[in-house]
């Protein structure tokens, strides 16, 4: 099989449907470091356009998805959970899971390039641009709420940084302290807020995390303090 | 005419077509401060929800917009320019013009409503979700491009803030003195990074601005030093 078919197999298997605009696709998975020169000067063409136009589409989908799923949960809740979901680490994960990483172009021999970086992630929300362009609105929301999201724990999702807190109380309760949380900032914009929470132990700073809300960067700052006082 | 037949009018009259789902469109000109119990223990109904779901497709139907409109720009000028078009104080603007202002419902009597408030972009975000849910995408695509983004003036939008940093400059040279830009600190994530820029007159720090792009903040610094400096 030619290097071409192979690909356009690849994609056919990734996305569940025959892609028809291959260009987009290849665009997709061409990483910075691999850009091409263009006719244009001082242009050149990297997956990072079509990263901005599916984070775009990721995020809306996600919107939707959770909009509908959680009807009686306020939009702190939606927000914090879609933070969780289009986790640059999360994305990298699923990137890989679903194959892109044989598919990325790129120059490894560039420097700069850290061995974890965020490449599969950016590729994963190019891939959905190139697969909004390529099918329109229907067929991409369904691509990401079938093909993404089936590889998800949602309830892990939601429960995950919940333990620490309690995890960190109970254990202070057991021992005998007295744990508070405490934000001690506040930045950003309206819809990416950031919040920084100290967790004080019996009156003295222990451990600090951010996070998209309040509750998170708690959870964050819990999260810490339980590596350092090794509860599991 | 009723109140109902009313308040249907006006919505015909700002989306452009018949509502269907009259109940998303009062949901989303109810205000926070205006929430409404629900049977649901502790859930109480405002616009909220929605508004977190009309931002995320206002961001993406206008990241396609521009993604399509200038081919030739990178993803920093795209996410850019985008953050200037959802710029709370601009859609506050646009709200009125499309005259939500007259169907907002808030309780003004209550405490904590800053004069100034976001309350009227909100509630456009919050439209443009419950138009989403009502019509579908296509129509709120069409919605957004056609009686929403006509509003804008996008050249000056683009070029606005870049004549403060060419006009510090240019007077720099007029009169003798030594004009610098610094970058002196990058925070945030990947999308939503916020860079912090000083303009360094003959080696001393003269102004600061920040914003979601290297050039943004070096704009906003320089408007601020024009500003002081009465540069008109």
């Amino acid at each position: 099989m030619s290097p071409e078919k192979k690909f356009r197999k690849a994609v056919e298997l990734i996305i569940g449907e025959k892609p028809s605009n291959m260009e987009v696709y290849q665009l997709a998975f061409r990483h910075t470091s691999a850009s091409k020169e263009t006719n244009i000067k001082g242009f050149r063409e990297s997956n990072e356009r079509l990263e901005f136009l599916g984070d775009s589409v990721l995020g809306m989908v996600i919107a939707e998805y959770l909009f509908k799923k959680f009807p009686y949960k306020d939009e702190g809740f939606l927000t914090e959970i879609r933070s969780r979901i289009v986790n640059r680490e999360t994305l990298n994960g699923i990137a890989r899971k679903i194959g892109l990483d044989r598919l990325i172009e790129f120059d490894g021999n560039r420097k700069g390039m850290p061995p974890n970086s965020s490449m599969y992630g950016d590729a994963l929300e190019a891939l959905v641009g190139a697969v909004y362009l390529d099918k329109g609105f229907r067929f991409t929301r369904k691509f990401i709420t079938k093909e993404l999201l089936t590889h998800y724990d949602l309830d892990a999702l939601i429960n995950n940084n919940a333990n620490f807190k309690s995890r960190l109380i109970e254990w202070a309760q057991r021992e005998g302290k007295e744990v508070r949380f405490m934000i001690v900032e506040e930045k950003g914009s309206r819809h990416f807020r950031e919040f920084i929470s100290q967790v004080i132990l019996n009156g003295e700073v222990f451990a600090q995390g951010s996070g998209y809300s309040k509750k998170k960067a708690e959870q964050s700052a819990a999260e810490k303090a339980c590596e350092q006082l090794e509860l599991k």
